[in-house]
């Protein structure tokens, strides 16, 4: 067990950001500062040096950037990342001998003692630099041999060897002097920054016909477009848009059997019309799909494509590989269930097949064709129903060609399993946003997802509502609690999303018992009158306007919780350096009750000091307010606003600043 | 990209314990059961098998044993630890299609679905089997699917069927079915007992001459030993016991210059008589410390010896190996220093040597050498001041061999550094300790220690004072300080130590304004007066019996803080589920005043309600206590104790089972 190297002595460890040692990418966007931090140390009390290295992904060569030492061992380096795709890091770090005699020297000097021998060393170290530097580096080195050579006092020899300049000079040529790299290569994968920030709207095309009772057609939804524009999103999600089988059909109310007008489930793919490469017929044609995207593409709205990998009992697949599917003794293709619950209009694939090289093959296919089509951003259903294996490798593999395409996660399942889908490659996560209400449930779950190795591999979108989950508080709170769940998405998480236009209209009817939509849209075509009173249009595009224009809610992890005294009301605050951007936002978690509350500034995070002056502007209600103390008190009326997202200005030096925005 | 086996389904992660990624062995001693966790998962709701596999390192076969499922995907399964030395550990799983057809059969006949083809799938599952089963195992199968085939009902069938023992038999013919494994195997060492637990005596034998102003010599200390053993020590460690250079050697109270009359610092090693494998002619020779070693081992006592790797100015190695040191211009050796501190009597080894493979192997040698002597305890002096790659070659190939030896490392450095050391392979670790006293100091230090990744690879050894070290706390608070921080050392930690005679003794007096003894042993010959009035050696019998009678005080990371609404007392118990062995531990912080405070037993441990009686045996004043509530109260009078280690006896079921300890 001898090393090959035995006077290697730096050790780098805890290389961090790292997801499972390594094995999975950590994730950023486009145009991120990429810090990397690591512990590092050498035995004894030499001097380190510490390089990050980092390179794209493909790239022969690395580049370099310096580490900085922080407290305690612990290092720190950043790099920019400009291009979409992978880049890897790694550290390299060696005894800086040069520095540790610069340091030992003074303090030698500082404590009297005589440095005559030290400065003998110091130039040994000099002149073997000098044998082996490079040609434009050698007069540099000469040059300062020269000079301290004539020096007549110790003093003035190392105020010239002794300069910040000369260690920094002398740091690439102790490199070579045994050092020490991290032992792996880990990777940073950069998606667009809609991958971090996005705003998504879900709707049904087949409940916006053009007259009462007539199936809505992708071409009537272009009228749709001005208005959820409007409201600020950025995505339209659209359930899948594919032929829906006849044979077992779900009837309104998931009833299994279906009237013969019931539309059915878009989630039962396929029929002789085709399958998922297929447009339903009712809802128009690929063409008409193209005019649509490009459509929404001028009001700034990407679409999202539902992949739904499932089959309806038409589905073509059954026929031409019925390999693909597992078969029961009775001769019946297996459906979905989860026992004692049947989906018998739902096939799944059989992931165990034999054959399984030409069904992932074929369910490639599919991405891939849809990417032709201009799609770019994929919701997957029901992800943690099919081998992870599969996962990892199909979003790898359009990613190599397709670094933009982006894959939203729906999986409503156990942790371990959701963040392994992240892991491994999904862009973004539904999560149980849903059933987190109170002030405790929010903020520990806001502290796993953000303060927690979660942050650096999963990308929370936050959904008050989709079309199977209906929450309790939003059957009970009325408008205040759809204003207060849109707040909160759209503010503690920078991705969110909605289920219009039944939220938007306040829609809380339920099934009995149950946090499920009564009549819900997934089995009917319903007629939304978009206009009508109490709709939350208006409040909805202001939320997302705050968004867009305050870079601190365009990311997650930035999230602080701030003191109340009042459990009913959440505080927390959201910070971007770059802009200097400080958002405070205040939520009353009560839809039925005025609450007021002391709350606590984090003067310390505004470099304030109590009794110095600084403006709240209230960029719901459009009102400003200066505050000068630490706690502060404030009432929520949730029948007027149920939340207040203050910009803090507290870079203003005396009260006359204020007239800028009184 | 393609994966060899798209089938593999199942997901095994954050295997636990593991150190760096299984870079490093996690610890255990001989005799412990091993508990392995990981968090497995498959997509979907099929159920899983899991089974932990081990081996001892060297064997060529695994052995398997059974996983359970815990809560939120995480699983459990244990080993015995048999044998000194290193065994490996890996998990495997996969999906068990017949425990899920199980379920989800038992699932449907409970709603009244019919099961009929259900029964015909488990059927064709069980003749799948009988190919491939096992000649043993091929009747068992082929009776029972005969028994079934002759039933009249549906429930007669799944009664065979949906048995769990038909379920556990056909575990293992679903394993090939793509079953995933671990990706490494990761390694526990496994040391003897005394790594775990173990209390050390200090002491400079040099002390001990039979006369006043004589140099006491190894045969002078054999009429201690029945003393150290009656005090409940288990390792005698004595400073070096080599040869003392003379050359700079220091004086008094580390006077640069030393009086002729001066012995010098133990650890200048190295003279005319010889280097590291030799014995310092005024304390005798191998042959005295060959009948110290075996006299000692008749009272239990092990001698621990020092390693430390540095010369004097007159070690033999000087003229040897000149290669192995550094060299200034002025033609003069290169001293210790941290600058602007000399340690003139001190030359280390230059690691950064040409001749670095020499040098290690010769090092290694001075280790076989005091093997070979009957040594298996090395107390290794600042290992922080020699390459951490030096460390682990010389423990990995000493263990190699010797699998009994044990290191304990003097690390006084940074923890990430005094973390390293211990991964790497030392036994065991002095800490921080001597600095920590405050309640919230000592909670906060144990929390890291035991309730961390730490305790897989760190083993604390609690020394409450050094010859380098006197707390503050033991300079100003006498006798009740001496004693409250030996019970905290003894009693937090399995493994503890003191240095004496000066700490029984109570010695105080320190180098002004400093944490360091005035008149070091370390410099000069003391006299000591063992049995002087107010010595500690009964309580620290007395404490280290309780050790031994009690198993929940021979492990470290079985402690539990528990509440006292007085901050000066600290309270913490420790249990040992084996023996039932229940400990609760009581410590007045203040050296000076009585403190009174209300304690809570910590009932739930105890599977207690409150209200009724448990008994509390004070096994240091030899009292017992009746108690029945939750909270109680305690005082603490540090003149007489300032501790009380209670032993809870809890299973009593009525008040008459008290007479036997009352």
């Amino acid at each position: 067990m001898q090393p090959v190297e035995g006077r290697k002595r730096v050790i780098i460890e805890s290389l961090r950001p790292e997801v499972n040692a390594g094995c999975f990418p950590v994730k950023r966007v486009v145009g991120d500062l990429f810090r990397v931090g690591a512990d590092i140390f050498t035995d004894g009390h030499d001097s380190l040096c510490a390089r990050l290295m980092f390179r794209k992904q493909g790239d022969l060569d690395w580049q370099e950037t310096a580490m900085q030492p922080l407290a305690n061992d612990a290092w720190e380096g950043s790099f920019a990342l400009p291009e979409l795709g992978f880049y890897e890091y790694t550290i390299k770090a060696w005894v800086d001998h040069f520095r540790t005699w610069q340091i030992d020297v003074q303090k030698k000097q500082t404590a009297g003692q005589d440095v005559k021998t030290e400065i003998a060393v110091g130039l040994e170290m000099l002149r073997r630099v000098l044998k082996i530097a490079r040609d434009q580096d050698k007069q540099r080195i000469s040059d300062l041999l020269q000079q301290v050579e004539s020096c007549n006092t110790s003093e003035q020899a190392l105020a010239l060897m002794g300069a910040s300049e000369t260690a920094r000079f002398m740091e690439d040529y102790q490199e070579d002097r045994h050092a020490a790299y991290y032992p792996s290569f880990l990777k940073v994968e950069v998606d667009r920054p809609k991958a971090g920030c996005s705003a998504w709207y879900e709707f049904f095309p087949r409940s916006w016909g053009r007259s009462p009772g007539r199936h809505g057609t992708l071409q009537d939804c272009l009228r749709l477009l001005p208005e959820i524009s409007r409201m600020g999103f950025d995505v339209i999600y659209l359930p899948p848009i594919h032929p829906i089988g006849p044979t077992k059909r779900k009837g309104k109310n998931n009833n299994p059997v279906a009237e013969p007008e019931d539309p059915g489930s878009p989630w039962a793919i396929g029929s002789a019309d085709g399958g998922h490469k297929a447009v339903h017929p009712e809802l128009g044609t690929l063409e008409d799909f193209q005019e649509l995207r490009q459509a929404a593409g001028e009001y700034g709205l990407e679409i999202a494509l539902d992949l739904t990998l499932q089959c309806s009992n038409d589905h073509p697949y059954l026929q031409e590989h019925p390999e693909w599917f597992r078969w029961r003794p009775d001769g019946t293709v297996q459906f979905a269930e989860n026992p004692p619950k049947k989906y018998e209009d739902v096939i799944p694939f059989d992931f165990e097949t034999d054959d399984w090289r030409a069904l992932w093959g074929e369910l490639k296919s599919i991405v891939t064709f849809w990417i032709e089509q201009g799609v770019s951003i994929f919701r997957v259903d029901n992800p943690h129903t099919k081998p992870f294996a599969f996962w990892e490798w199909l979003i790898a593999e359009i990613k190599k060609d397709n670094p933009e395409v982006l894959f939203l996660a729906e999986a409503f399942t156990r942790p371990k399993v959701m963040y392994r889908l992240a892991k491994l490659g999904f862009s973004q996560s539904y999560t149980y946003f849903a059933w987190r209400h109170s002030r405790q449930e929010l903020t520990d779950y806001l502290q796993e997802l953000t303060q927690t190795e979660t942050a650096e591999f999963f990308r929370p979108n936050f959904w008050p509502n989709t079309p199977d989950i209906l929450p309790e508080i939003l059957q009970y709170g009325g408008r205040p609690a759809f204003m207060m769940r849109l707040a909160l998405a759209a503010t503690l998480s920078s991705n969110y999303g909605i289920y219009g236009p039944a939220f938007e209209l306040c829609v809380s009817e339920s099934l009995p018992g149950r946090e499920e939509y009564q009549n819900s849209e997934k089995y009917e075509i319903k007629e939304w009158t978009w206009d009508q009173a109490g709709n939350l249009k208006d409040f909805i595009a202001k939320i997302n306007q705050i968004r867009k224009d305050n870079p601190a809610l365009q990311s997650t992890a930035n999230i602080a919780f701030q003191e109340c005294d009042n459990q009913a009301i959440l505080v927390y605050s959201k910070h971007d350096a770059a802009s200097n951007n400080f958002i405070l936002i205040a939520v009353n978690l009560d839809p039925f009750h005025t609450q007021t509350g002391w709350i606590r500034m984090p003067l310390e995070q505004l470099d304030l000091l109590p009794g110095r002056p600084y403006l709240l502007q209230d960029l719901v209600g459009d009102e400003k307010y200066i505050w000068t103390e630490e706690w502060n008190s404030l009432e929520l009326n949730p029948h007027i606003t149920p939340v207040r997202i203050f910009r803090i200005h507290h870079h203003l030096r005396t009260e006359n600043d204020f007239d800028y925005f009184l």
